[in-house]
């Protein structure tokens, strides 16, 4: 698995912070060469591995020249060494901090979300913890690329991935019926179609058109879901439950328990605090 | 204050999102003209309306059919109404991701900062609550510019901006005093200089030199921090000092107590909860 | 249905081919007022009527002097009037060659697809007539686009789209079983699985696994296709049929005859012979 | 003769076919070390070699693991071997799409130009068949090099290159001579003009005002043609004669027989079958 | 004559000038609606307005509060009004800047050019000056376009639009009969062929291949160079002369008087005092 | 001290002088391997190494065959060899242009820096002699380096740098030192305050406000210098002066005399004549 993360994206986000140039390390004394370690100072799951490599050639260290200890998806813990990077100091200086930015954010969200899979897990073994679009403009594929490192599901990468029908949507036609025929007719074949219901009836409805591949069940209370699940199930059972809305870090067990086959939680990319990872020249 | 954000930034988000293009609202339904009111679900200040309606207008509503209530930098209460828009169902729900995730998390930048900013300034209402390099990624204009709506300092918003010599660059000196003679002297005139200390003695050491703007104390103990303030100022009351390190919200207090000048959080911007808006179609 | 197809990536093919400016305009002359046609100069299905206003917008058109007679997907006769703009002759001159190459070639796959989809319909009116990905490099989603205005299926837009495993790649596991397992659980639930199989026992095999969404039958010769699709029908009658390979404009008819679902077919968009369309400075 | 196609326009290519990124090829078994070969189904002339390697770098696959066995402009056999590639089986799948439909347009353009050319020089070794500016947008550079490589004659590569006044320009002056007169004398002395006319008295006339480089018969009949060469031969030897308009593979030979210098088909490059190329990993 | 400048070019430029945001105009006084001059300093021949425009409208000013007295090419005296501009003031503050840079810059090449010309044509009013490829990176349209707008003539744009000889081709090559056949048969039919040579032999063999359309004369002493117009012209009068290499502004008009048909300078672009314009807000 | 100049920059800049290819060097013979010698034809300081090297290995030269004999800053004498390169003559060809107009003009910003900083500091070895915001759109970064090469002060790289107060900005409001208060409490503490002032009256109310960093003296006369800097030190003698306006390379020693800090000059960057370099196939 591979991101094309290009070379002219990270040279953007260089110069968004070194602009003209490092007015800090202009001495020629910052032509020495050092050494210095990356390494975590907490346990987590590291997630940018191949990124911060490619920031480093790009401020002008060699390949051969650096070293990591870990793949991405790996749980470290505290005081684990993972890379190590010979150079100039000048040049360790200028990448070090978009390297660190992205590392400790990407892993962050790797770790938040291996946390929430495990925990989820040791309930229902069968039960994806997804993503939502809820991203940071511009880190999208970062992002889903972290969760899915951390063990979660994508969900939708784009508006192009799968036909979605919200409240916004269905209130354009007369019934939810019609709403779905008419996505089911003009959407490729390639793609699924998800809809999102506010309550069970509109759920029952939704599974009898047997035209729909996910029902996502939108703030739903607590007690509302487990008798939907099973409404839905026994209208269609090759339907997959996600649900979505009011869900967080506390109360997340008692919905993985409900039954749905997906959670979704924006806040795996809109929320998370980076793992905190230092640079440390030797 | 204006920033330059460019339409081509923003339809690369817009192609993030939307990619091939929207295949939910293909249909000519989705072509009616419809209102739709974004409002806050929580108390905050609001940040990004400029931003958002560049956006809106890209996916092709009219300038004259945005409208906001607010402007950034607004303290809004829970259900305020923020925009409305009027255009085609189809354009609204294209734009409407990107534009709540930008509102959101420009929003969420605002409303910590301004918390913090009000709270500090209870206790001193000189001290400076600062962001860091610590920025998202391609999002560092936009997190400084929610800072500053917030109440707070942009600190450096590049390595351009200001000598800064922390540890990693003190190391390739035999001296503080050497370290910082190079600085001054290979700087231009238009910048500052700060340096990063880890003890009080450094910090002596720094202030004497009588060529340093800044000293900003580093992961210092909150009795340490009190005592150095008073040792710098005594040898010159116009160099400032910033804290920064292990501050946190709980924390805080203390920390505004000590006399210090500027205290700098790189929470501000890379763990940041976006405020809860949404866009409801009428 | 909207694309974005951003200002900047119009300008890009704008300088393509005007480069410095327009050597042969640069007389005052050239600024008369004048009125221009846009005919097609045979029958067919128009397809980039918007793509075109943006292009003449983008050399100096004022958008109330864009006007169009038809909208993407109209089917028109010989002579027919498709826009008429009115501007500076300079204006009108130097945008006319990227406005008709991008207006001829959209028309072109267009009309291919809805002759193909025409034909097809009066054997079978549920089978889709698709496209791939075997697209001319930077006009993808002008390419789908376009099939989409002709009436057939997109198919995938992107290697992110669906899983699909093809010769190649089932090549790197023992069994199919494995493969499909593999891609199963690892791809997020909102994707598809197709799977391209050589031969009726490979077939049955790939839809006894009770995971693929659609099987392509690539290659087959003609009496091998409606055995095999029986085949699976009976074994799994939601899973999706598609055909590939050796399909061209005169032994398409057999094909549809078969009762597979889809017919896919590469030339629709790399070989394709523009619509015939002028421009005419009246 | 080498053709600047930057990294950056070949990723946001590869971009384009790849999206977030290959979720067939998740699994680590495609990490695997294989071989393929690239080679042709029929026969042709090559064209696109060095921008095949371009983009199997990209992808990631070291340059010592690409061999080429032809250069561009080489005509192969059905089943010739082409191109040999070492890598990841992610990689190179990662890679194929993009690289087969280059190499395959590519090579179509230059096959149909060496056809043409060859069948022209058995006529007349000295008339030139050249493009038009009839190409696919953003492709242009690629299409006019698969001429030149087909043995074609690139014509224009932009408004930029030569003044070149056709009827809708004519209509902007009271005669010819004005018309040709206000453009020599605004052109650089380094470009060159073509006109183009619609009969042989204008041909004439245009002939007469010696400062035209080239005279283009647009639409003649063919019995036009050879008269309306000598005639503008007999007033100035030097003046090329290109025609143009309504020729196509069938009537080409007699166009080459009337004298001309110049045979130009938009065809070449906007309606061209692409050479049959697969890649097969081993 | 229109040259496209994009959006994001002028973008890109004003980013390099503002950077984050311009930190001395962040105060609401600077929204108060203002008036501002644009004039001269001194007499010259104004370029630039139409980038001008683009400019403030990109910083936020209406394209009707934008009104300029003058076009491209005009002569104006010290202290013409050339502009005026209204708007907030913080907007014109911040577009101030490059839009004088880049007014002073063409201005500049405009009026350095069209001095030359006219001493030039007092002599001889048939002698072109051109410029030279020895323009700035980035600012090649604009500075040839500020040539042609001084009365100057372009000569190549780039390395596509002419063949050109020089020294270093030559000696690949055992003669200049070689070198210039080898041009001649693999150029298109639309360029034309110069070829530089250094004494007067190496003219005369080099006009005598009747292949050659301009002759450049390089670094030739003044007296050689009529007797080698001669030469060349008795060979073939269709050639044009051009020279270069030494000329400067003050032996300028020894070269005029020789009879060459171009004299071209890369002073006119490399070496240019910008016209000093100011803004003044009233 | 590193530029981070980006090869998709560099592309864009060898493309406008390429564009499609170079139609001069596409015979074979071209692409035999030459040596090349770059050397100056005059004395001076070098400046664009790095830059040179770059582009020569984007157009295919092997980064070991591009050797240099002297670093950014060196002076050198006429015919000093400053580089040495070795690859295929279409190559070395291709480059040649903007290789050269970058190394000429970078080393001639650097060339007249070092002149005028040596003059200057043979009269008062503290002043600094600086560039301003008139570079050239593009240039900025490589302008300002070259400046810093030849021993100058950059001055502001951009708005964001330093706040600056002009008559234009203090027209807007009621006094200098509401002006002045409001930019103190509005910046970053980072910032420093730069206030220009065209009488000594003003500069003496300005320097009493106590916020401000460097005052600059614009277009005063030279008398007047001296006693306002004198006015200026003695209210406090830690603020900077700075004088623009008016100064040439011919009175620029009488303002060096006066004892202000910094003198600033738009014309290192917007008035220079490139050092005369060549480059040699041997």
């Amino acid at each position: 698995m591979k991101i094309m993360l290009t070379d002219s994206q990270l040279v953007e986000w260089l110069k968004e912070d070194i602009h003209s140039w490092d007015i800090s390390t202009t001495d020629q004394r910052y032509k020495r060469t050092v050494s210095a370690d990356i390494f975590s100072r907490e346990a987590g799951t590291i997630c940018g591995i191949e990124v911060v490599k490619q920031v480093f050639q790009l401020v002008g260290i060699h390949p051969n020249d650096i070293q990591s200890f870990v793949i991405d998806g790996t749980d470290v813990q505290k005081s684990d060494k993972i890379m190590e990077i010979k150079g100039e100091a000048r040049h360790i200086l200028t990448g070090e901090r978009l390297a660190l930015n992205l590392l400790g954010h990407m892993s962050g969200v790797a770790t938040k979300t291996r946390n929430l899979v495990d925990r989820a897990h040791l309930l229902n073994p069968h039960v994806k913890i997804a993503g939502t679009r809820k991203t940071l403009p511009g880190l999208r594929t970062l992002q889903k690329y972290a969760i899915k490192m951390g063990g979660g599901d994508t969900h939708r990468m784009s508006l192009s991935d799968m036909v979605m029908l919200k409240e916004n949507h269905l209130a354009e036609f007369e019934s939810e019926q019609l709403a779905i025929d008419t996505a089911f007719s003009t959407k490729s074949f390639t793609h699924k179609i998800e809809v999102e219901v506010t309550n069970p009836n509109q759920a029952q409805r939704v599974a009898k058109t047997g035209k729909v591949d996910i029902i996502m069940l939108d703030n739903f209370s607590l007690e509302q879901i487990t008798p939907t699940v099973e409404l839905i199930k026994e209208i269609n059972d090759r339907i997959l439950i996600e649900v979505s809305g009011g869900i967080n870090e506390s109360n997340f067990e008692s919905y993985v328990k409900t039954g749905v086959d997906i959670i979704s939680m924006g806040a795996l990319t809109h929320t998370t605090k980076p793992l905190d990872i230092s640079l440390l020249i030797k």
